[in-house]
């Protein structure tokens, strides 16, 4: 009796999580990372290191001509200007991982996301989920914009209006992880892995 | 300020669970309901009524009339005749609970998912996710059945066919669950709950 093929071998997820700052992204996504489950997506940037950061760990570190050059040779997925300095997210380290079964998180703005979700590369569309991470309501958000202190300069008013302009785009994103306590959005956080590692588009 | 529309209700999540013989999926859907996480689909029968069977929370019981009148009313998901009594699924207990944000699992074969994944109707085609449970491979596959005994007279041959014709259909799925350990098993058929909870297109 021939026996049918069994799902034998996955691509990697890539999953891309968005919020608004105060939302707990980057933490739950070091929280994954850290427990050895996903690899976390090292962003390219033409910003100086500062001591104590590893190219290839922290960031990859680039100069502006050769960030350009491998801007212009579609090496990118996304990638943004912010206070002078190129930032953005190569596909060659994405790929590998994902075309070796190792799941890939990456923690990026709504437009870095769009430019993923927008991506037509065969292998990213097929590993890609997308996630906004949201608190429950406009009092909650301005609880958690208050409590992380103004490090950035900016005022309390225009972090607000800068992270409703944000949580406006959750309906665009595959999932909307509306935040509870520190250990339910873990908990819910992982569940989006475990089940996009079930997804039969994955199965080799 | 206006604020943008945060989620706030959602769509019960329609979990339909197959998987052949000894995958563990009817153990799966009751330790779900056992936790009060969801509502075990309750099927409809013209199969008397056995001692402790109690109408509505064991089947529905109805007369072979009855059962037809609703046939014919469109008031069946999905149905079939074994060993010569009608068994299938009532529309409005699915779509009551569905409605109210209740998520409901529901444990059905190969053919009986296939009928589900076809349905038009646009509350079902929102909340629907569908998942294969499957062993490993053969020997396993094997190893489960012959644990199994062979209560129902077939030889161990012939539920083996009988296995791999309905696994020839994993790739129908949404997810493919290859079974682990019990917890293992338990924990990622959760994550699937938990994660259909958050998808964006349940959200209201």
């Amino acid at each position: 009796m021939s026996s049918p093929a069994f799902p034998t071998r996955r691509l990697g997820v890539l999953l891309v999580v968005s919020g608004p700052s105060g939302s707990g992204k980057t933490t739950l996504c070091r929280q994954l990372a850290d427990a050895g489950e996903v690899v976390y997506s090292v962003s390219a940037t033409t910003r100086p290191a500062r001591p104590g950061e590893v190219h290839g760990r922290d960031y990859f570190f680039f100069s502006e001509p050769e960030f350009e050059m491998k801007l212009a040779q579609g090496e990118f997925f996304e990638h943004a200007r912010v206070h002078g300095n190129l930032y953005g997210t190569l596909k060659s380290f994405v790929k590998q991982n994902l075309e070796n079964g190792i799941d890939v998180v990456m923690d990026i703005d709504v437009d870095g996301a769009a430019q993923i979700r927008a991506c037509d590369d065969e292998l990213v569309r097929r590993c890609h989920a997308d996630v906004f991470i949201l608190p429950p309501g406009v009092e909650s958000l301005k609880e958690r914009l208050a409590n992380r202190g103004t490090e950035d300069g900016e005022t309390l008013d225009l972090r607000l209006k800068n992270a409703l302009t944000e949580i406006a785009h959750w309906p665009e994103y595959h999932y909307a992880l509306v935040s509870g306590s520190r250990a339910e959005d873990l908990e819910r956080f992982r569940s989006l892995l475990l089940s996009e590692r079930m997804r039969v588009g994955r199965q080799i």
